[in-house]
């Protein structure tokens, strides 16, 4: 069975040749695109607590998943016009991460962020 | 074999767990995190033309794989944090963009995007 | 005496003609660059409650204050690179938002932003 | 006369309070609905070559000039929020880019982004 990201990657490439549309997708404009679609995943819980982020109505959760799923789109046309591996990259991110933040001095902090 | 996303959401919940970080991790918060990485990543081809971001020397590749990394780590958490499947939402979105795109009157037009 | 933002396009309009950057300028670039910044902006304050960032610390105050600046600054190149004024904009868009929000409908509610 | 950011401030602190919005003005708050309009700009762009982003027909100007407008507003209500007077610190950022890029090896080049 392909792996879903794969998948993913095969649908968007045929959909975007079928319309043409390579000629509009250079990278610089494909992250451009995502972080439109990042700002209006973010619009769903501006004016929210933290609480009310994690106890969404079941219309908000729909709205989010919507929104998560077009960043998602086009995080994969942008790793497959550079033919980065999203993947491969996350999980060397999660190593260097491990190193940055052992569980001894980062636990319960959230110092990282540069917050207090 | 488990599915690579899967896999990745795995590792991040230990990982905050064993950090206690948990607590920061708001859907509020995680959606910030989230679209100010795609900053960064931005941040990468502001200045370049578009013919230069389809030509990425080695270390500039590297450092936008390293930023598609950090925005997939936080749309993995948020998503888990809400229990939206990030494929499935992928999945149904390109159904619909199937619907509202089709390939007779998209064809070779970028005016989905308010562009003429 | 010249109005503050008019002050701040000579000056940055003499700036980008002196070191040849208006190549660089392109309206496109310049909305890039100002959210690049408004996330580094935001990631003063991703992982603080809201109680915290009411009650910044001296040093979190002026590294804000700095990307205030910086997205200011890219503010007004942009309009001045559009011919657009940013203050008529403003004052139109507040009443815009006068006949959208009446105050009788709209106090106390943040159902403008989505939220319950 | 009074300046422009100081009447633009009076004016949407007179706005909030009408309203009861303060609640919801926290510095977090304002600087995640600053970046989703900041979003909502650049989405006027996306598609956009950067030839075409210099010669806007008059309604995408108009809609460019309402999405610096909200960027703006919210842009000045943070600044108030947190006692930070914008245009001074522009014009300290503008005096630190003077020492950071001087025009002899700033010249042309956009090696400050990152770009070749």
């Amino acid at each position: 069975m392909p792996d879903s990201l794969t998948s993913l990657r095969h649908q968007l490439a045929a959909f975007a040749a079928e319309r043409d549309w390579q000629q509009f997708h250079a990278p610089k404009n494909l992250a451009s695109a995502l972080i439109v679609e990042a700002g209006e995943l973010l619009e769903q819980f501006q004016w929210m607590t933290e609480e009310q982020s994690r106890a969404l109505q079941p219309e908000q959760k729909q709205a989010v998943a919507a929104e998560i799923a077009d960043v998602l789109l086009y995080l994969v046309q942008l790793s497959d016009a550079l033919g980065i591996d999203p993947i491969a990259a996350a999980q060397a991110k999660i190593q260097v991460n491990a190193r940055k933040y052992p569980v001894a001095t980062a636990r319960g902090t959230s110092r990282k962020h540069g917050a207090p």
